[in-house]
């Protein structure tokens, strides 16, 4: 697929609004309104139909957006027609938490590889009957499984060592949990988790309120 | 603080102004064009103007913005020129793992109290020196230790009666980590972290790029 240059944040926005899509189809809910999705996503009407038009023409005037249909356009656009290989490096808690968490497989990820660097967690059966490899071997086992996106959930410390062996195996796509900025080459896509993001808004809102 | 009904897009775009500010700070960087500071962003300048707007007369014209100063007033508008008390519920992975995590602490989020439903966690001591108490017994144990926000990471399937007891104990704001939707009163905010949702802009990137 090949696009007009689209600016991240409407790409960021296309997530959430599938996510809002996913639990409307989960409701039964076969039509809605600009209006009411907009709501739900917290944006205006005309944010989403503005963010749509890069990819097309969505949604019938006078009537709203078929659920079912817009989750699926949208889905595609996002390159989740498909579903995509994760290889997670770091099975310390929150590798642990994340591998089990039932909402990567519901969005189209699997985990298809994990690895550390501390023996003792070598061959350790993973509640999903993944085994933790030695991340030396991540150049291998990417070829072996078709790994696709590699998640990085060590310490700090230890995120650019990685990025690093996760490039030289081939990888050209970094999820990073740990709380520090990663440098790749251009041919390498970078994203990062920040778990107190969300808490912010809470904290204007919970202020403002005061 | 009273602010004009404000878009809350433009709250969590604050929140990711803050997080480049901060890194910015740590390099020694002090004074930020608006074009340089809304491409680490990955917004345009007209976006960052006009969401400070809303809250008053930033930076300086001809110059940028003072990093450090900028960086006070956003996080002071968001309500983190204070340090904030959290209560986690949920001792598995997940919880243990973002307890011992530094970025809560780096935003000025202190974890005060962690609680769980299965007795074999009670008493169990925590890297950071707290112990886990019985969900049941969070109304004593907030007024004892001033916890302002809860942080959910059950399983979905327990997730709305967690909330329960925390509006019950009086909490106006969650962070919900279990990936279901809860219901609460209006005095009580919530906010939620997908961590598959900066996944989706990966898989857009590479879908493209293929």
């Amino acid at each position: 697929m090949k696009f007009a240059k689209i600016p991240p944040a409407t790409i960021g926005r296309l997530s959430v609004y599938t996510r809002h899509l996913q639990e409307l189809t989960r409701q039964g809910v076969e039509i809605i309104s600009s209006e009411k999705l907009a709501s739900l996503c917290s944006v205006n009407p005309a944010q989403i139909r503005k963010d749509l038009a890069y990819f097309g023409e969505f949604g019938v005037r006078g009537v709203g957006y078929y659920v079912k249909d817009l989750l699926f356009e949208i889905r595609k656009i996002l390159g989740l027609n498909k579903e995509w290989n994760l290889g997670i490096v770091g099975m310390g808690n929150l590798g642990t938490a994340l591998i089990g968490h039932e909402n990567f497989l519901k969005q189209g990820y699997r985990f298809v590889a994990a690895f550390d660097n501390d023996p003792t967690k070598f061959a350790r059966a993973l509640p999903n009957g993944l085994k933790v490899f030695d991340i030396k071997e991540v150049k291998r086992i990417k070829d072996e499984v078709g790994m696709e996106i590699g998640v990085i959930t060590t310490p700090a410390s230890r995120a650019q060592e990685v990025a690093n062996r996760l490039v030289e195996a081939g990888i050209r796509g970094i999820l990073n949990f740990a709380p520090v900025r990663i440098h790749v080459p251009a041919n390498c896509e970078v994203e990062y988790v920040d778990f107190t993001i969300r808490l912010d808004s809470l904290t204007y809102r919970l202020s403002v309120e005061d």
